[in-house]
């Protein structure tokens, strides 16, 4: 599962009759065996088409490979496109605050091999972490509020150009835009509710309040709206009225992880397309 | 399930010891034998207490027990109370529009005996379940809207006095708090989505326009703020990109019906206690 | 959801590069636009290959179509595989014994235009649902036990050359395995309990006395050994002690009919490929 | 939720009326306040009655409590009955084999105070957790297999006597009924699959070979009868043809640490009572 041999191309482009077959013919005139293959229209006629392959083995080299590719089949098809190759780095930094659960959870999938990438940074506004974390080998850097804010200077130095991936996993700062647009990698976030409910501060409180009857937990790729990020995957589990908020914490807290978890490794996959605010999980 | 055999006592009062020796103990002096009881206190100390038992067979009247009950257990504790008896009436009213789905699973399980009351009679503003409805031996009356309006006079004639629940069973219309308060008895409504996310109208185009992971339908009792009354149950499933909305819908269809079901045999049952629009399902 | 508007071809053949190549360029320079596509290889290399493609609009006849297809593409693969057209005919029958929840389930789905098909029959053990089922305007026909066992040879006159699938909904006795040969058509039952946990009789009585905490459903195809077929579909429900054998039974028929009605509608769409016992279900 | 402050009582008798009323007209006469009761009847009348009670400040003594209850309450009512105090040890030891999942996610939810009690010993027959364990301040013991048998004599003196419960947390060795016996404290085991599905070794790859489409995990007490002992908690998750045996061991170790951890927390609780090979999870 954790062992990433083949190349996965990724692409999106206006539909039209003939794309599977320009794809699939061009990988195979370049000896690359197809191993998996997903496709999504938006609409029947019209829409927009998504696709994902992945290949092993083509017979020649990247450059090569991209450049016929751009030439013979992206640019005539219209096509936005990536190739993603099994040997580039997935490196991963946590941001995390006071509760550690899903810090704990992806150290310890990442120790087991579950995740196609390394963590290879914490970062906290607390120093709670520090020995649990360095006992996986991980640096942690703690870096305190100052001054009511957030130093996002010092945290964009350890990010930027040293990682592809930050995952907030339960972080409760709110981050500038302009420290979205500089660390210049996706972000995935956990939120613990069920989006679009209880949004913002609090939710397990906000859903004892409300008296639901089931609550969840929420991964996102982070925008510059807080909670309006496209969804990647969700998960939900059975509460009643004898349920404090504390007791809906706790529950939640095994949900989060497990949703924070699956996220950070489709993401690792190269399983997501953004698509208007939306994803397509393949 | 359906035979309604025992009695039910609903209790709320301020919580303090010594509340279920009271009320079992006049049970049992009155030759009741409990055959469920269910407790449920707010916080430790100093909140509120609910309690439902079920009992079969006091050797007393109806009045002399009520009499002394009052006397003897709820006017010392502070108590608001009700006793529900088996042979009381439990006759169901259905309101629906355009669709059925809840509408026909609602009369196959009354009909198979599913639930302790029974679905009188059947309102739409549309003609077009009348063959379907009738068939179950259940009066259909078809009140179209009139000069924009729903002829909540006209309903009114059918149902107050002649149930003691109505059923909105995808009924689409908005009605009046006059009618709320003159139809006298309590509402359950179906929303088709997994509230408090998507209030009002089409739900399952805006789910599907915020590419959520997880669709669901919840049923609550109707009060004056649409959408907004206490919660007595939710469900959900799981759905994907791939989904459009009207697929959505399809799936929604599932939900809402066995959701709308569960709700209101929990209220037949006399298991649903309001606090503060939260619901204590026992 | 219901109209079926696309041809569907179904491959499985031993893996190999190439595949995907082939068949979507031999479909592009027929006319046809793929709309659909979903593969499936046993394992990374050596094993079996599946597909199915969802295609419209090819712009040779259906003869010149599959003759150009057997020689360009599947000779040379070795393939397996088969079209399914949008107006074939897609007849379902429905056998029945006492318990109606399923059967009537599948009507109204059929009515409402779920089912990529037409139900054009129920047969029945009991002569209760004659009226239920004609009111949907389907024959009905009560072939009673007699002698002590099921009269086959009158079920297939009804039957053989004149469905294309047949649909057991709760039917309880088990066919000969010389009825399944003649009539000719894939079967699909529903089984009351989470196979292979409690296979055979009376599984909610058995999952009562074993103490388990969630009870399920399945659909299978039905094969000469009972509750042994591959599988379609399934779905669970928590339960507790608290729930007697009928009350499992009673939460059990939610979860049947839904199962049954994903399997039959995902059968009738050409999404299940059966392969050892198990089914890759697209 | 985890710093137990009340007395639980609980109670298993032949249902007769009354026996609420005597219980708790009982514990409201020495002061005591009823925080928590369910009840469970087996069937209406003539069954066995269970029932828990969670009280808060009695105002005699425990030897007087005690001897009060058993000569007012329990002898005439034929009870058998326990009472748990808040301040009684409630230590626990965890056996493991390979797999640390279980294992990891019970120290994490003890450390955070998730448990009413304290991991106090961990004892494997393989050295690899070592270090794991003791980052925990848990005393760690590795006991090797030796000529094909476990030692359970060393194991033994470790356990009995020193811990009011051990846990099997994917523990994969066999243990001799003298052992259970001998060890004189409930055992909790894990078990990889939805029992009575897939009892013994390797379920998942039976799951795999018979294509279920929906996979599970059960907690249950250990008896002398492998993977036949009393269901305290199970769960599920979704599963389909894509995921190989690994792959549904990866989604099953989710699914397992949490059964696991619900059912040791209802365990230390004292939220089950064992009914003739059943549970009773109050």
């Amino acid at each position: 599962m954790s062992i990433r041999s083949a190349t996965h191309l990724l692409i999106s482009c206006p539909d039209r009759p003939g794309i599977v077959a320009a794809v699939s013919r061009f990988l195979f005139e370049h000896g690359a065996n197809i191993v998996e293959a997903d496709q999504y229209a938006t609409q029947a006629e019209g829409g927009t088409f998504y696709m994902r392959m992945a290949f092993q083995a083509a017979n020649v080299g990247r450059d090569e490979l991209e450049r016929g590719f751009s030439a013979d089949v992206a640019e005539p098809l219209g096509m936005e496109w990536r190739l993603a190759y099994p040997d580039e780095p997935r490196r991963i930094a946590v941001l995390v605050s006071r509760e550690e659960h899903c810090l704990l959870d992806l150290l310890w999938r990442a120790r087991r091999g579950d995740f196609d990438g390394e963590i290879v940074r914490v970062i906290s506004n607390h120093a709670d972490h520090a020995a649990d974390v360095e006992a996986f080998g991980v640096p942690y850097a703690h870096i305190p509020v100052r001054d009511g804010g957030t130093p996002e200077s010092e945290m964009l130095e350890l990010l930027a150009g040293h990682v592809e991936l930050v995952v907030l996993a339960r972080y409760m700062r709110i981050l500038s835009s302009e420290f979205l647009a500089a660390v210049g990698v996706p972000l995935i976030n956990i939120h613990h509710s069920f989006l679009p409910a209880f949004p913002g501060a609090e939710p397990y409180a906000r859903a004892a309040a409300r008296g639901v009857k089931i609550i969840g937990a929420t991964a996102h790729y982070v925008t510059e709206e807080l909670d309006e990020g496209p969804i990647i995957e969700q998960d939900v589990a059975r509460v009643s009225h004898r349920h404090t908020a504390d007791e809906l914490a706790a529950i939640g807290r095994d949900i989060e992880r497990t949703v924070l978890a699956r996220a950070v490794q489709w993401h690792l996959q190269d399983r997501v397309i953004v698509h208007e605010n939306r994803t397509v999980v393949f």
